[in-house]
């Protein structure tokens, strides 16, 4: 009936999260409020390492990209899993350390990674660097060696295939701030170079094609491409690099409209091609790195507002404010972003108005939603926003100086706060008197 | 030479603001840095009060739109110059409060304020509630009944002008999440309403016509319209309101290409229009409101970056990658903004390179701007983007779980932190275990 599992209506015409009536939650907790399903998440990661066990005899590990959604909890979440970690800057990496997160198991991305954030790396122990350029290979390589250490590093490669919406192109050179390109002999280059640095140790490669992706074609494409390049490195070089790193990217459905790729049909898919290219090739089966985030947490969130304010402009629309807006969600704002809304208290009640969905900053263009189908609205509802598990919480800003909002977690009919709201005495913390 | 006045050249080809060396900043306090001249910003505020002196025998106020930069130490300086506050939510009062700015000299704005935001502007005394709606009247007249006091308000109304871009447009209705249409009847209902209810007083009316506007006639029509509304107000109701809110939407000049309105010319045209009006309609003349933000702030203030990685894309494009971006900055993904970018450590070099300024957030559009003429820059070089003062602080996020980035104030050839840096135990501080 909604747009993720975990959702339902219960007797009393309340929307439920993982079985618990998100009025009692806004009501307990105050909204505007994050809300995640723990059983969703668990689900989520079980689809990906049973995908990988069924059809890469588990030879491969899933890192959760933690740009979606990084928190402690989530960290200590994703480790008992036994899945890896994505990180891409020094907050995500300190975050994953302070929860305790095995840092063989974290791979750290970015396409400008600064010296104090190598240095934490450093000093944090983790496995794996996924180096984005040659000054940064050269920087790696200088403090691994100060400190008498090698680092395991891929590289970022651009594999020339560009999947950021629904259809894929292939082009000679990819304009992206991110990584080394395929065809110019640019990857080549780099990891010729990087095989003669004492301190580094080329264990592999990693693309990334692009973002909410709804079709397998480009993630084989990409596939074939990169393990051809594997081969051409061993080729060329004489060096058997045994890490594929294949990225995230993978779409989930914010609105019934979307229908995403079943996990499994993707990883049966891709590892065909994987074991078909690399036995053409006379290559060993790479161990295997898939970096989901959007699709592992954001089914498993919602958002809670009190409806405030309705305003009905005659022959032009009516305008639904809420407590919160582009400050906790600024996704509408930045791409047009597209979420299923729902009066929770009357949840299956037929959605025969339409509302713009406004937030309370004070900026025009502060908007969650235009002409949204919802149920009749009035001022002390409350509405959810279904499907912001991913990049809501984590690109909150204090625009207007509004504090950010909690972020409970449901699990076995129970809630608890994982995240706690932002206090004003927060907002004002490092103003100096 | 450079688009803000406090900005010049050293004998050592380094960018200075204030005086001071900017590259000597970033080594001090490190980068990404916001930085502020607080002789720009009092000279700002000087334009306008001396404005209204001059051009409406002072017989106003003019408040800092604080949402374009709301700190504590900037609620002192405005607090200072004589000059009124306008806040929009219960964070901005928090910390005009904090810092000791004088309530009566506060005006709180917002489509959609809460009931605790109301409750802390009673407890605070906040002079003024600019109102959106009906039931925020309703809420007041009922916070303020409870505790035996009386609001003085103002109606926020549209006044049928939107001044948006750099034509302007009148129409019946504006589409807007703000305030009480004009011509429908909507605003005289709701002040017929609110002159009937104990705990308010109406005090006057407030318009805000758009942002970024380089052009006096839409200030005008607006005032010409606001003020014939009061008369129409005193002669159908027989209330005479006192104080007319005009609102901001000064354009500052981001690039040299910009050419904003002289303060002086504003009020001169805007002051004749109000005098004008009132003795047409025999209604006394109206004390004034004027709420600049950006124009107080923007041009204060640049924001100092590390250059990092550039990625050369023949025939494509050239990458520079900054420690900053989206994060502390997200103008160019919302609106496509555009800054003048200066390599600072060789700032009258000619711009005889072209570079798309990236971010460093693990997302493709996390850019500060495209195809900028630059000097010809190399890892290491403090790039600084001219007139960021406002919206920057303002709207930054932790987005990767990057840190915000200090603020810095020069004044008399001194610099001081005014916003501490946030840390990675800042950006935990909330995380449960």
């Amino acid at each position: 009936m909604f747009v993720s599992d975990c959702l339902e209506a219960n007797e009393q015409n309340h929307l439920t999260i993982g079985g618990l009536d998100v009025t009692e939650l806004a009501a307990e907790y105050k909204t505007p409020l994050y809300v995640l399903d723990e059983e969703t998440i668990h689900r989520n990661c079980k689809l990906y390492t049973d995908s990988m066990a069924q059809f890469y005899d588990g030879n491969g590990l899933v890192l959760y990209a933690s740009k979606a959604c990084c928190t402690m909890t989530l960290c200590k979440l994703i480790a008992s899993e036994g899945m890896g970690l994505d990180v891409v800057s020094g907050g995500e990496l300190y975050t994953a350390k302070k929860a305790g997160f095995p840092m063989e198991r974290v791979y750290f991305h970015g396409n400008n990674k600064t010296r104090p954030e190598l240095e934490l790396a450093l000093s944090c122990g983790v496995g794996q660097i996924v180096v984005d350029n040659r000054d940064e290979l050269l920087l790696i390589n200088e403090l691994w060696g100060n400190a008498g250490k090698r680092a395991d590093i891929l590289f970022r490669i651009k594999p020339g295939i560009d999947a950021h919406t629904h259809d894929f192109i292939m082009t000679g050179q990819i304009d992206s701030k991110f990584g080394v390109a395929l065809e110019t002999g640019e990857a080549m280059e780099i990891i010729k170079e990087a095989a003669s640095l004492p301190h580094v140790q080329v264990v592999g490669v990693h693309c990334h094609i692009g973002s909410q992706i709804f079709d397998l074609e480009p993630f084989c494409t990409a596939a074939e491409v990169m393990v051809n390049f594997m081969a051409d490195v061993h080729d060329a070089l004489g060096l058997t690099l045994t890490r594929l790193n294949l990225g995230g990217g993978f779409g989930i459905p914010y609105t019934p409209q979307d229908d995403p790729i079943p996990y499994n049909a993707y990883m049966q898919a891709v590892s065909r091609v994987v074991k078909e290219t690399a036995a053409s090739r006379m290559l060993p089966l790479p161990y295997i790195l898939m970096e989901p985030g959007r699709s592992i947490v954001a089914s498993a969130g919602i958002t809670l507002y009190t409806v405030g304010n309705i305003k009905e402009i005659p022959g032009i629309r009516h305008y639904l404010s809420v407590d919160g807006g582009m400050c906790d969600n600024p996704r509408y704002m930045l791409y047009e972003a597209e979420y299923d809304f729902v009066i929770a208290n009357r949840c299956t009640d037929p959605k025969t108005a339409t509302y713009t969905i406004a937030g309370k900053c004070c900026e025009s263009g502060d908007l969650l939603g235009e002409n949204i189908p919802l149920q009749q609205a009035q001022r002390g509802d409350i509405l959810a926003v279904l499907a912001t598990g991913a990049y809501n919480y984590s690109m909150a800003s204090n625009y207007n100086r509004i504090p950010k909002p909690a972020m409970v977690m449901v699990k076995d009919g129970k809630s608890r706060v994982i995240v706690k709201r932002e206090t004003y005495e927060d907002i004002v913390r490092n103003d100096c008197e």
